[in-house]
């Protein structure tokens, strides 16, 4: 994604701490408490433009969700989806998805979603993706026994690498389609860049893998 | 694959021991008394016209094949190829892949080919694909410890549908692509189907996996 730098989306972030969560270190192990009701939560790493999480929330009124996104120029775009909708169980956090561990403990978190992420195509860069075995590992270290990852991206080469990369980790393929929008599968709700990549015909791969402890 | 009844193919068969083995449950644990090296044995299952297995046995000397296929109508074209190419590394079993442990035993073979196999796509038939987990558990107690499966198809069904049956199965995925031949992969051997369905401008996908026991 090109980044515009926007100086005021730092400040536009920190007005409204009730949707973007101020000191997220302070919720570690009682998530629950950031929302009106206790039900499971479900993150997205890199959340982007929130169309994702923001849909998601809209459709599940039954389960909490947070939209993760390192970039302040980009979550602002998520923020004022949410201030739109005004939903009471989706939260955004700006902080970098290498540090999770600092703001989620073991079990806070039942489900991941991971969106087009950047594939990193350079070998030397194998360990920036979210998929690399250091992030795995770090998404078993905050969900629950037997939590999944799902998984969407248009990039060929980053799902082969995803593919083998659960497999070696131990994860169990619950689901797998190698053309998504062709499956049948019903009650997607599409990301910007999915339904971008869509439009112009390319095929979106999409898998579910669970933690097998 | 279109069947045509030829009443003189059990015969012709019949007449080529050196290439078609003919009481193979008599090999069994003793494999390498069949050819004239001790060198490893890779087996095709569902070995067809036999194009891909005589191009390996040419190109891998050092390695013995089998290929196996259930109808004599089909592997008598194979039987013709090898009798053009006169390769010592290479046998042809005319038996039901469904009989494997009748004629081998555990430690007998090295590797499996499935190629463009039948991808029986109504659920009732799950349990004839050969990459349904009563396959894989066959070809576990036929193969050594760590043997791999190396699967080509351009069925896209199959392909999901193993991916997820290998990883319930607890094998790994070694090595994944999802369009074969475009992946930089040198010295790949086609079969009739793979040449034809890639003319038309078809993906294949092929995946390699191991046994981790």
């Amino acid at each position: 994604m090109r980044l515009r730098h926007k100086p005021w989306a730092k400040e536009k972030l920190e007005q409204h701490p009730q949707y973007v969560v101020a000191e997220p270190e302070n919720l570690k192990g009682k998530w629950h408490e950031a929302f009106e009701k206790d039900q499971p939560l479900h993150i997205e790493v890199g959340t982007g433009k929130g169309q994702f999480v923001t849909g998601m929330a809209k459709a599940n009124p039954d389960i909490n969700y947070i939209g993760i996104e390192l970039y302040d120029s980009v979550i602002v775009a998520a923020l004022d989806r949410l201030i739109e909708a005004d939903l009471p169980n989706l939260k955004l956090l700006n902080v970098n998805a290498a540090e999770l561990d600092k703001y989620f403990t073991k079990n806070d978190v039942d489900r991941i979603y991971l969106n087009f992420s950047d594939p990193w195509p350079k070998t030397r860069h194998e360990k920036r993706r979210l998929t690399y075995k250091d992030f795995l590992k770090l998404y078993e270290n905050i969900l629950v026994d037997g939590g999944e990852i799902h998984f969407k991206t248009d990039n060929q080469g980053l799902f082969e690498y995803s593919l083998m990369s659960f497999s070696a980790y131990g994860l169990l393929l619950k689901y797998v389609s190698l053309d998504f929008h062709k499956s049948g599968y019903e009650g997607n709700i599409m990301t910007e860049y999915e339904q971008k990549f869509s439009e112009r015909g390319q095929r979106i791969y999409r898998c579910e893998v669970k933690y097998q402890n």
